[in-house]
């Protein structure tokens, strides 16, 4: 008999199926009991009427039921299932589960959710997460793909750190010491040069920050887009604003349920605002009395300013533009209209930092000079910097963190919950 | 004036249309030259009747090219463009290119070109590759979402080397040592127990082998696959039959030009034969006069077998079943039918192993027991084992691996070829 999925049951009534999956909840009257069966697609409702089975029935065993499938109203969904036998293929061996699974709430704090991580997937409102999150993925690749940009996979062991800086891990790597690539920034730069032209990565990254924040992993999905011949840092804010409205209406598409568990009502996206980062700076202080650092708006302004924009411009999102040279890469095109800034912004959705991205230096002099200018020196770039030596066109791109997005998305309130399986200063485990 | 991309200039003569790219080729004679300009999409014929903007013009030169685009049998593609500006918006810093670009032959060894790689690439036959490759990719994830499949992304750095063995490489991640995932392996089965039931991950998988072949690369990107509920490992073997069947087709229909130049004719695949081991290993001394290590047949095996199959069953395709308990990992299913033996396979391509797949234990003390006796501690492996103790249905996987099997595809003699950035005992960069 071929398997039934729990989402198809409503085309099946009336006939003898086999469905699979883990026992979510028993409710046992002795000599019947209905018990709610889950698989990957829902829960349905199965009646038992043998009491010897009953008994054998543990929460989160791994079992075939075979029995029919009859409509009733009363039934999440709908139908229940009258079973007519039950077999266990996956055992169970706990004496308690580490938490409920089949509850509303969950009586267990972040840190041991994150121990029991594969428990914590099995209920439905996690594994919605990681639906919405694979949802992101599809939509980002899709709204590429259909703009004719390459999908490339770039190392992750490199032999230099990509924005310089102490933050990064180090392999031992036969007889050398190198990196895990903080992103693949130069990597995706060289492929746009390679004749590639728009390319996107979907990838790790690596940070050694030393922060264990509600907002930092130090290994994290980057969703990385380079292009080519672009005019400037606008075309890479159309791109991604274009995104952004795109992924909303998939997202309302196909993650309608998880977005309702959630209560998330996602708004209708209408242009981003762009301001530079002056300006921001100068609401902050006026609006909220509040200083920032130099070249740069601290994460507090981050919250500030977010509230502001969506006071003013009924935007969940909101572009900062403009930041000054000596904060960003030295890889980072200069802005000849203001002294002293670039062409580089950062995206800020609902308070937090979610991209980083801008026009890069093409040119192979300029990129030297630069580099010296911020005191390193080109030739430890060797190969990166070889590179533009060919005809680079102008370009530039941006990066979106994975898991802060779909955080930001739902109103998560650790990046952690939306990170399978993260990694931290203290979390090498599960 | 918007961008025409080179493929889409058949829809476009008698305008005035802006083109961007590189320069490929430069015939000049003189008073005029004519010029091929190469963007992502393919290579057009300009010509220029400008002396000076002629002498101007250099082999890779990023340029954006205005002109009018007239039809003219003899071009390639049947259409030219009569250039009336080009602006040159990447210069070159070169003296000599390291290799021909516009040549057929590539007057340079495979290391000059990997040193170059970013050079290479823009060879159209090297770019082919990977175009080829993205469309592996694109298949085997489209094949599976169909399927109801759930893409994931797990944690490269682990506590613990998968498969055991010394091959890992360590991480000084803050005051420990950790890993480089081998596989997505734990993870991949931990992730179906977690209720997503059938996934698939692209990604990363890291080898610290000393070897320096052909077929060898210490980074890969590894197709893996893991479903629950399975009857036995014929079920895998069906799945990953039909994806190659698929992957065929969908290369037939969209690489037709990349398999042409390549002078690639991928044939239709039949049911691919299925040979125990002990069989394969018989035949082998049999018809070849071939010895096998004990439990494997060796790289030479591989190759004769694959010839046996192509002639005996015209398949480019064997699947070898059933190797012994003791030369697969310690999660392998037993096979009860055959003493000693397990549920797992390989498929082998035209000479070379390109997945390994396997049902797995799926029961707690099952598995347990297993570990101890190859001699491994349970508890080593913690979050793993303990992830069994909660209803673990039947399960199984394989991966593919991404270069291997697009190095075969096009006949390719070095696995690095089929790699953007390889990594091995040497090369690190670039």
């Amino acid at each position: 008999m071929k398997r039934v999925l729990i989402n198809e049951l409503v085309d099946v009534k009336e006939e003898v199926i086999l469905l699979k999956g883990w026992i979510h909840k028993i409710k046992s009257f002795g000599k019947f009991a209905f018990v709610f069966l889950r698989d990957k697609t829902g829960i349905v409702q199965l009646i038992i009427e043998d009491e010897e089975l009953i008994k054998e029935l543990k929460l989160e065993m791994a079992v075939e039921v075979e029995g029919i499938a009859k409509e009733n109203e009363k039934a999440p969904q709908g139908v229940e299932i009258h079973v007519s036998n039950i077999k266990v293929v996956g055992k169970t061996y706990y004496d308690l589960l580490p938490f409920t699974i089949n509850q509303k709430k969950i009586d267990a704090s972040l840190e041991t959710q994150l121990d029991h991580r594969t428990i914590t997937l099995r209920r439905p409102d996690k594994r919605s997460v990681f639906k919405i999150q694979e949802e992101i993925v599809e939509a980002f690749r899709r709204y590429l793909k259909d703009k004719n940009f390459s999908e490339i996979h770039t190392p992750k062991i490199v032999a230099s750190g990509t924005e310089g800086g102490s933050e990064v891990f180090t392999v031992n790597y036969f007889d050398t010491r190198v990196f895990l690539a903080q992103s693949p920034q130069f990597y995706k730069q060289m492929m746009v040069g390679a004749g590639f032209e728009s390319v996107f990565e979907i990838g790790h990254a690596y940070r050694a920050e030393l922060h264990n924040t509600w907002r930092h992993l130090n290994e994290y999905v980057s969703l990385d887009v380079e292009i080519g011949f672009i005019k400037d840092e606008n075309e890479l804010m159309d791109l991604e604003e274009g995104f952004i409205k795109n992924l909303f209406t998939h997202l309302k598409d196909v993650c309608k349920s998880e977005l309702e568990l959630f209560e998330i009502e996602l708004p209708e996206i209408k242009e981003i605002p762009r301001i530079p980062l002056f300006h921001v700076q100068s609401i902050l202080l006026e609006e909220y009395d509040k200083n920032s650092p130099v070249g740069n708006i601290d994460a507090e302004g981050e919250v500030l300013f977010s509230k502001y924009i969506k006071e003013k411009y009924d935007s969940d999102f909101v572009f900062i533009t403009k930041y000054p040279a000596s904060k960003r890469p030295m890889y980072t095109m200069p802005d000849d209209e203001y002294e002293g800034m670039t062409k580089s912004f950062d995206l800020i959705y609902k308070g937090l930092e979610i991209t980083t991205g801008g026009q890069r230096i093409h040119d192979y002099e300029m990129l030297r000079n630069n580099m010296i200018k911020f005191g390193v020196n080109p030739d430890d770039f060797g190969f990166y910097v070889e590179s533009f030596k060919y005809g680079m066109p102008p370009h530039g791109g941006f990066a979106i963190g994975l898991e802060r997005i779909t955080m930001k998305i739902l109103d998560l309130e650790n990046i952690r919950e939306s990170t399978l399986f993260p990694r931290d200063l203290n979390r090498i485990t599960p």
